[in-house]
């Protein structure tokens, strides 16, 4: 078997994970880092100390600084930088990319300043050749447990079955199980907008509300979700998969979830810019809140969960306050607020 | 306002508090317990030390072992016994109960005998003209955080909406928000099987299985609960509600969870007489798990994790051999498993 070329562009915590599952299945890696201290670090003593202290990677991954060596002649390009960096990354790296190259992303929000979705950015950004040849990888997935190898599954969802399959074909291994789906506006969209309710968790944990409490807020958090995603061209059944409750049951309910901790954070008292200072790293949860805010009134979908985290976020109000206008809402028949997602 | 006149039948934890709940809304409440001991203790001492240790219930909660008087003249009955005991009580208190009351129940599994949902029980041994009187309660609801007043969200589901509306005018308050529901089968089905996923939760994580294969079994444990609903007559959306996905992801995730523990407990060894013994309170899940085994047979449902519990709980199955078959399977496209959901 001749051993694939695979590029990972970013080396934050998820990044890094992915880099090292190429890895461990054979692949030759190339890890795109932005700062040199990070790849050198990786490079001479394989680790990623700033975000997987402790744990050490295979040591044929090669990190690089340089974005034209990361994706020059590659089988297939994994893109895992924050969502408002991956038009300016995949637009300095277009050129360079061939045209039998598979471009999965796993980036988790919109575009904030036009609302795209992450595919959309990339489609827009990369050269003509390689328009059909974008995926998006999205699932319960921890980076803190797909490291020490305990079971996850993922899924690639392209709307060419044969990208899915070639980029699960690299991916998959015994521990890292990967499933290929047909509907990306939907993976991408549940990945997104979980990170919103997980913010909300945060808060009602941290303010004492309870694990019933949390399920409402999960229940409704995906009916929402549902709701805006059909609204914008997904298929209602995506979100009871992997990429959809599955995710936001784990980001919801996980220790190791950043966007639950930033609400947690928040819940305490601290103002949005001490909670941003002290995580020391992307909440994508923030910007995508602004955005589905947004797209919410854009396609005139109701999205209550969304409209008190922008209230909490952006406009001063109390996170008690905000919970509690949650729970005690008017409507007294479930499927007075379900029926959007029944037909 | 007259006060309602109500009655709860089993003073387990969960029948308890659910009186206290209508003790706390004015209502005047007899709460049938099958022990003299403990009907004394809550007449007394206003505790029930057994199920709900530490915890002070509403001094004018009035609790008997006659059953006669617990029924007789009655707005609302309450059914709480375990699912087994169901129609041996039903049976016995029919005749006592009056033209006007409401019988909903929140027993969560299905009679082994008959493989009748515990409506189906409940409407056999019931007077005719209490036939289209009956509901079902369920929702993400652990009963101690119900007693200490966290927010909670449950539905009565009830094919007649006037009976469902009258339950849910002495149930509703502040901290307890109860919807009405059309779908009783979906409903009855969600809270009972979600248990045998929740055992499975309990396995995975004692055998320190993460969060991301956690997520994995919570979301095919929605999709074969969905499966077997829609086989049985239930509509697929209310397993995206409380009584769905919303009970499942509390019963799975949450530490007060019976059904996890016991998961737990036989991850570690123990055998399952061991595991009863230990608990020493009724463990629905795994007389829910034969039920549904067998009811997947009789309507040609794919239920792999049923299936898997079944073995573990029946068979000798090894539980770790049990998950790692779960994660191993060998579909590799999500839609192939999902796709009898979107019909």
């Amino acid at each position: 078997m001749t051993m694939n070329k695979t590029a990972v562009l970013g080396a934050g915590s998820w990044g890094t994970v992915l880099a090292a599952v190429l890895a461990d299945n054979g692949n030759e890696v190339t890890l795109w880092a932005r700062r040199k201290d990070a790849a050198d670090e990786i490079n001479t003593e394989h680790i990623n100390s700033r975000y997987l202290p402790g744990r050490v990677l295979p040591d044929h991954l090669y990190a690089t600084t340089d974005l034209k060596e990361a994706v020059a002649d590659k089988d297939l390009i994994l893109v895992v930088v924050p969502s408002q960096s991956v038009r300016d990354v995949a637009r300095e790296a277009a050129p360079y990319i061939g045209r039998n190259t598979v471009v999965v992303h796993a980036s988790k929000g919109f575009e904030l300043s036009s609302l795209k979705r992450i595919s959309e950015v990339l489609r827009e950004e990369l050269p003509d050749y390689l328009k059909d040849r974008v995926a998006v990888l999205s699932g319960p997935s921890h980076a803190e447990e797909v490291i020490r190898h305990s079971p996850t599954t993922v899924v690639v969802a392209s709307e060419a079955p044969a990208v899915a399959q070639a980029a699960q074909a690299l991916l998959i291994n015994s521990y890292f199980r990967v499933y290929t789906h047909p509907d990306v506006i939907g993976v991408e969209i549940g990945g997104s907008l979980k990170n919103i309710i997980a913010l909300g968790a945060g808060l009602s944990d941290g303010l004492g509300f309870g694990d019933n409490a949390k399920a409402a807020l999960i229940t409704r958090g995906l009916a929402e979700i549902a709701r805006l995603g059909m609204a914008m061209g997904a298929k209602p059944i995506t979100f009871a998969g992997l990429s959809g409750v599955g995710d936001l049951v784990v980001t919801c309910t996980s220790r190791h979830s950043r966007n639950w901790r930033a609400g947690h954070l928040l819940s305490q008292g601290n103002s949005l810019d001490e909670v941003l200072d002290q995580m020391g790293m992307v909440v994508e949860g923030v910007k995508t809140t602004q955005a589905a805010y947004r797209l919410a009134r854009q396609h005139g979908v109701e999205m209550p969960i969304t409209r008190e985290l922008n209230d909490v976020l952006f406009l001063g109000k109390e996170p008690q306050r905000a919970v509690e206008d949650l729970m005690g809402r008017g409507k007294t028949d479930e499927m007075e607020e379900m029926i959007q997602l029944d037909r």
